[in-house]
């Protein structure tokens, strides 16, 4: 494999190709319209446009991305995440065009891709699921015998459902028919068919992950969990490795049940199996994503592989270089996704130009990210502007390093999540390890001490006018208006 | 421990800064006239200018710095390296003004200060020394006798000598009487005293050092090793640690010795143990710095240690929160030190403004500098921009990495050490493990491949002059003259 083609942009783009440029595999980008003057076309060998820039009109056609390997003469693709990743109408495009595709096989991108087959497929394995009805139920008694089954407190979900009518938390068994009956008439008011399910309640989720390998000899490990609970509109926003709940023994099982859940469908290359786990640390299959994840940096800094690297050997045919035990839990790290996202106003996505962009060093800081200061963060494609990530030799050392780097962290311009991440950071739950899914709902209020880094943020704007160009590209300028303007600027923004 | 002065500059000032951030620790700047918009000054919470630009003036007048901790309420001083770290005079300063140094005591810095003293603490535990004569010999046959005692080939150094005059390496017994006539004639024309010493001649040096840690309980550890061997002007330019070629034997030996030496002088605090290492891989004794090292990164890659905070706890009497066996090597990690210097011209230090100036990201790439881009390198100081580190699973990887890292690294408007860098990365005697502290000398030559980076570099700074002021504190503007001038401006600037 000499030449690689990576289908993505911004940060994932130019993460996976300081890889390859480091196994001494030449690199192309592909770029829409909008992305011409981004970082990862100015990182590649070779570049080539694909289209406009919505990304049905570009990177998510596969046709363009095989046309431009038959140009540069790439052999292989690497999908990073979202777009064509999980596509396996693609990864079949690909594979018939005689390209090699850094990923699964398209029959694991099917089954995985599907609720109802992946949990056929994990089944095989005995996989623990959230206990419940298999199949709809209308009778009352029978309905009721099997939430004793399942245990208190259940959820009554009705099975034509959606958007949360017809569901209703049921805490014990003398509440049951009466619930019971409620949820069937609102499903049958809402969706004409009054069948439901049962299914246990778990009001105290964690979302945990185990991230595993499989090479193309048979060979699967994993190597250990990311815990993922902190999460906006059911978007994991801070991530970390290993999880501070998880004992070694659960770690273990958990491990053994990822890898297969791999298994039952022989799965190649990087995968993740999501599981929740509630109050009682009994974990459930969620589901498998068959790609590289966003978060994958918590687990190369905990245990020293580089998964790009990983994910182009297993391509390239090669064994797995070590056994599962082989792997060790070295350390602690946290990743901060830096959303272009005011946390104020719900999490709402912002746009607009970097005006002050500077990134925190020193040990144990990453940064990976796709901007410079001077560039427009673009409307068109996921707000994330950089990931944060830091790394000490425990849990506490990354919390104290993750609050100085996001204090050195430099964004005017334009919202971010850098301030709720010191808020999470600072928040007695999270820091004794003490939180679930609930998290930003629970304790995420607007008028947090987030609202004092606003004003900082502001007056740093102000005075960075003084200094820095807006222009996207070319070199930074002083602002044409000066500081009264920079202040009207940043108001009128807002909400937009 | 709530306030630190940090009585340095640059990198090393922001690199303490970060820690001591981290540990909740409020810091304060001094700063000379000349480093006034440092950025070191910047990063803390207080400042306090303490004279003109020479350090005579500044930051070498322990006086001035006890007075700026007066005024701001700090109550230690991290001396950092260079300038006052090992001075004994000011380390009493600072202990009869009620203050805390963040290192070792007096005694010790004032014992390991001179070679003699040092040599006979460490005797005290049979440390391995350079074998050769204690005292000074005027008799050549009494020399000789010594001399096949010592083994050939040997050293004959003037006592009075220095600068590589009256120094004679003898091969073999035969030519003995010869040289050392030769030697002594030499001797007595340049210094006005014939008398020399015998000594062993290693002929291909490796400079390998070990890293110790005292408390103030009498715990002492060794954080095993780094080597420094590829100098230039007998100064270390790219450090790693682990060494390539110690076995675990002479490791765990080598890293008794360093320990012992601690031990000799009751050392508290970080220090290094330096050791020379023969084709035959037997070690001797060289000396013992008594502060933080400039590469200590290295170590705390491997480690998972950070040296600043191990310091800041000695100091604050806590103890060692680990012992010898619960200390592990992990991966491999690579400096390379980022010198304003012209490696094509015998690496003479170069001033300037960085006009462009980007440092490299992602996975296992650690920057460590003091400067922005449109800042100045200041004749005043040590000429060195930035460390580069690069962490691997493996050295192939961190070398990988490492050149990966330079091909990020973008400064233009000074020469760097970056293209030296890659080529000593890229040679085969480095990447093998074989060489040694006569690298530079043997292999590098003017005319590397290193030349044609030269040129990218200037059509770099060419382009760069388009976009990018040169004033150093605010935001670039564009060069006045245009292209031709930002040509001459550079050539003019060759040999400053």
């Amino acid at each position: 494999m000499k030449k690689v083609l990576i289908a993505n942009r911004g940060e994932i783009a130019l993460r996976i190709m300081r890889s390859a440029k480091e196994m001494g595999i030449k690199t192309v980008a592909v770029y829409s319209e909008a992305d011409r003057q981004s970082l990862h076309v100015r990182y590649a060998d070779e570049a080539v446009c694909i289209g406009p820039a919505p990304s049905n009109q570009s990177y998510l056609i596969g046709e363009k991305i095989i046309e431009a390997c038959k140009i540069t003469g790439a052999e292989a693709i690497h999908p990073g995440y979202g777009f064509l990743s999980e596509n396996a109408a693609f990864a079949r495009l690909v594979k018939a065009a005689g390209l090699t595709l850094i990923g699964p096989t398209p029959e694991a991108m099917e089954i995985m891709g599907n609720k109802l087959s992946a949990k056929a497929a994990a089944l095989k394995y005995q996989i623990p699921m959230v206990p419940g009805t298999e199949e709809a139920i209308t009778d009352v008694e029978e309905a009721k015998r099997r939430a004793i089954e399942v245990g208190f407190p259940i959820l009554i979900k009705a099975a034509a459902g959606g958007g949360g009518k017809g569901m209703r938390i049921v805490e014990k068994a003398a509440e049951f028919e009466e619930q019971m009956q409620l949820a069937v008439s609102e499903a049958l008011s809402a969706f004409g068919d009054g069948s439901v399910f049962i299914e246990r309640y778990v009001s105290s989720p964690r979302h945990i992950e185990i991230q595993v390998l499989g090479d193309t000899h048979g060979n699967i490990v994993h190597l250990f969990e990311r815990e993922c609970s902190v999460q906006r509109r059911h978007q994991k926003v801070i991530e970390e490795a290993p999880s501070s709940i998880l004992t070694a023994e659960i770690r273990e099982k958990m491990g053994k049940c990822a890898v297969d859940v791999a298994r039952s469908v022989n799965y190649v290359g990087a995968g993740t199996v999501e599981f929740i786990l509630d109050e009682n640390l009994d974990f459930f299959f969620l589901e498998m994503n068959t790609r590289l994840q966003v978060e994958h940096p918590v687990t190369e800094m905990i245990t020293g592989l580089d998964l790009v690297k990983e994910q182009i050997k297993i391509a390239r045919g090669e064994k797995l270089s070590y056994k599962q035990e082989d792997l060790h839990i070295n350390g602690h790290a946290i990743e901060l996704r830096v959303y272009a996202e005011d946390p104020e106003n719900n999490f709402l996505p912002d746009i607009g130009v970097l005006q002050t962009y500077k990134t925190p060093k020193g040990n144990g800081v990453r940064v990976d990210d796709g901007f410079e200061q001077g560039m427009e963060i673009p409307i068109y494609y996921d707000p994330m502007i950089a990931k944060l990530i830091t790394y000490g030799k425990d849990r506490e050392e990354a919390i104290e390093r993750m609050v100085r780097a996001i204090g050195e962290y430099q964004i005017t311009g334009i919202q971010t999540t850098l301030g709720f991440g010191k808020f999470v950071m600072q928040h007695e739950a999270f820091k004794s390890g003490k939180f679930d899914t609930h998290f930003v709902a629970k304790y995420f209020k607007a008028n947090s001490p987030k609202v004092q880094n606003e004003d900082e943020a502001l007056l740093a704007a102000m005075m960075g006018a003084f200094f820095f160009k807006q222009q996207p590209l070319a070199a930074p300028q002083p602002l044409q208006e000066g500081q009264a303007n920079a202040l009207n600027w940043r108001r009128n923004r807002l909400n937009k």
